[in-house]
């Protein structure tokens, strides 16, 4: 590589919606560079977010049903031992291999991948700082930032990376926290407090708001809290935070109330923000909003003109599959397409035991909007394969127009949540109705059975309740 | 009740087609009768078929996962140690909870439920010999006809009931079988081949075609035979069977080309066969096919006006949700609905490990048609879920018209297939294009992500291959 090289597009970031984005272009014939600050592409998604915490909750999960669930199904045991060395291991394996993948993909697409710290120089230069120390410019008429977010912090919490920690940290422990603090009941609050819940740890979460998963149903949030809580896992709702300390043997957590809770660890999970503060953004002229966040037009374009900006970094659910979703939309649409990111159809999943998921809108929402809704609940409990299983936690809701039929929300709660939720985003894609959806021929038996009964439910027609 | 009712329907067997037929008319303002010979609704998917084989699967599976997976997530055992006992009680628990639910279903709905031997004494005439030995006459305008099927013989393999046996017994023996000869490589056998070699047994499968799942995807198929294969499942392929003895101490099963396969048990399960012989239903000039099954029209009509039938006892496939579809769309029919079973869009599932399911043409289908078709196939080894889970075998393949793009057939082998088989369903129920698939946000990481990139891959745009 000469000291300045030209592409079509230079992407800062290789999380998930700059490593698609840099693929997706090149497949459309473009030449394209990867700029990440670390040596492997994959980003926070792949190397402390999504992948390793799901590593974590499926073997955690193995942990758990040894323990609990095993004797029910004729299968008898002795133990579980818990090797948290192989569990972290397999963690830090499956890591190693999807970043592996992703250079590959790179290879494979042509995308040239530079692990260094790059910085916008003017609208259409980036500098890149090896980590050998050398300086490369790259030239390019895209530049595309997929900076990416960082863990909140709480002022009044500082981490120390050792009993106060983010994320980033709680996916790591080398031995089974005694009593796990978390701050924020969300879903990285709860699918971490899971994992150590499942491995031994007492688990408190301590959430400012009155319920849990404050950007989702709210019936499927209160499902969910009263399963957590059958699972053990300690909550305080409601309560802000004031301080906390690392003590040395461990931790207080000063709650706006008055109390006091001891712990051993305190896990900061109270959301993302960000990494606007990087690449000399700001220096660079591109307008952040009153968040922090990188302003975009519908092109995806920042207030510099060439420069795009998608992700974490820009508004919308901190999800990589939004970031993904955009990266592709943003590359369609430089094909000349006329196509838009569907935010009202984005699916998020928690992957706690059961599992949460989500499309569209909530109940609340709808009953806040004044729409005329009608719902339909199925519960997991009437499902025959659920009851095969013996996994009969949770039901589907489908929420629709009343006048129209038209699907509006679905939420889900219980086994494979997040895989069924894919069936509502696709019937939602379609505008389709409930009966639509109660039409379509189901497996028997299936999980997937649910969803079609609780369609049929909206209209007292569910022939299993 | 009198010695002669009037209904508004009558239903002759309890099974999934009879019984979902009983409660959506009853939900129509019917009045409904149901008779079956058990006890309890439900039929051969409750008592004998899918719900027993899938609680067998679901706990041999857990067995075979304690055996050999839990290693390498870090949890150390000791065993496991097989209760053979306990897991047939949990199984027959399950099934009759379910029939228990089934029964206060049709209480629910004011559906009649008689326990008895039915006999179609004319086209609107049923009577019924009760268990206590009274003779019951039902008068309906409409009988509807849902007797289901039967284990099919095979002449040259007398059955014993012992160790040369059918379905119903393999669900239930206890103890395991120290080498399981099974006759017939389709679901059934393969089902429960699946749950005695996970718990411990030698198991042969012996299937007179060259393939296994003769009436699915061929490439699906294969790639099931291969990894059945690495599970120690033996397979002979191509082969007749001549001819099967018990010798008192094991069975010797005699195949075409002379060999002698020696095992401790037999199973037969080379496919069922309808129940048409029962209930004088060709005493009274219901016509049947050349195969013996009940003849219908479209309104699913016998010869004899005013009596109906559905689910195995006529032409299709012999899945209960098949039996429940037609059930749905007849009672719609009789609301005056323009409605008919779209047999091109009925799922099916083989609930082993891996599962598979498929929804539409296969690729051999399309290949003998001539049509001019794309496909694209993703290996679930490049999904990030399946990676998370350590669960990578298999992939989905997505077959679609060259020149429209429209959706014919989707067939997957992987973790979960049977539930994303509904997200492809769903998807040809509105005739969906591959790239329609494409365009939906997939949460990531998710199983469901490789049915898009599948999509993808038709077009040569993977994003992860």
């Amino acid at each position: 590589m000469s000291d300045c090289d030209i592409f079509d597009l230079v992407v800062i970031g290789g999380g998930p919606g700059g490593y698609v984005a840099a693929i997706r272009c090149a497949q459309q014939g473009m030449k394209v560079a990867c700029v990440d600050k670390a040596l492997l592409p994959g980003g926070t998604c792949l190397r402390e977010g999504c992948i390793p915490s799901k590593v974590l909750l499926e073997s955690s999960g193995h942990f758990e049903q040894a323990s609990e669930q095993l004797a029910q199904h004729g299968v008898i045991i002795e133990g579980p031992r818990l090797d948290l060395d192989r569990m972290m291991k397999r963690k830090e394996q499956t890591v190693h291999m999807l970043g592996k993948g992703v250079e590959s993909l790179f290879r494979k697409h042509g995308v040239t991948f530079l692990h260094g710290e790059a910085r916008l120089e003017k609208a259409s230069t980036v500098s890149v700082l090896t980590q050998a120390g050398d300086s490369i410019r790259l030239e390019a008429p895209r530049v595309l930032l997929a900076l990416g977010s960082r863990p909140q912090q709480v002022p009044q919490v500082p981490m120390d990376g050792e009993r106060i920690v983010s994320s980033s940290e709680a996916l790591s422990w080398s031995t089974v926290p005694e009593h796990l603090i978390i701050i924020g009941g969300g879903y990285i609050g709860l699918e971490l407090g899971s994992v150590w819940k499942r491995l031994g740890s007492q688990v408190t979460v301590i959430e400012a708001e009155n319920r849990l998963f404050s950007h989702m149903d709210e019936g499927l949030a209160q499902e969910a809290q009263r399963l957590f809580s059958r699972q053990g896992i300690e909550m305080i709702l409601g309560q802000k935070v004031l301080g906390a300390s690392n003590l040395g043997h461990g931790c207080r957590v000063d709650l706006a109330d008055g109390r006091q809770v001891m712990g051993s660890h305190v896990l900061v999970a109270v959301g993302r923000c960000p990494r606007s503060d990087g690449a000399d953004l700001s220096a660079m002229g591109v307008n952040l909003d009153d968040r922090g966040r990188v302003e975009v037009n519908e092109q995806f374009e920042t207030s510099v003109p060439g420069v795009y900006a998608i992700g974490d970094l820009i508004a919308g659910p901190m999800l990589a599959h939004k970031a993904e979703e955009e990266a592709v939309v943003l590359a369609r649409q430089w094909q000349g397409e006329s196509v838009v990111v569907h935010h009202d159809r984005i699916p998020s999943v928690v992957y706690t035991h059961p599992e949460l998921a989500s499309v569209g809108l909530s109940e609340q929402a709808l009953v806040a909007s004044g729409r005329a809704f009608k719902k339909g609940v199925f519960h997991f409990r009437a499902n025959g394969r659920a009851r095969a299983a013996a996994k009969v936690d949770g039901w589907v809701k489908t929420l629709a127009d009343q006048a129209t039929d038209e699907i509006l929300g679905v939420h889900i709660i219980g086994e494979g949540a997040g895989e069924l939720i894919h069936q509502a985003a696709t019937a939602m894609h379609f505008k389709a109705t409930l009966a639509d959806l109660a039409n379509i021929c189901h497996a028997h038996p299936t999980y997937a059975e649910a969803v079609r009964e609780s369609a049929l439910a909206a209209d007292g027609r569910a022939i299993h309740a």
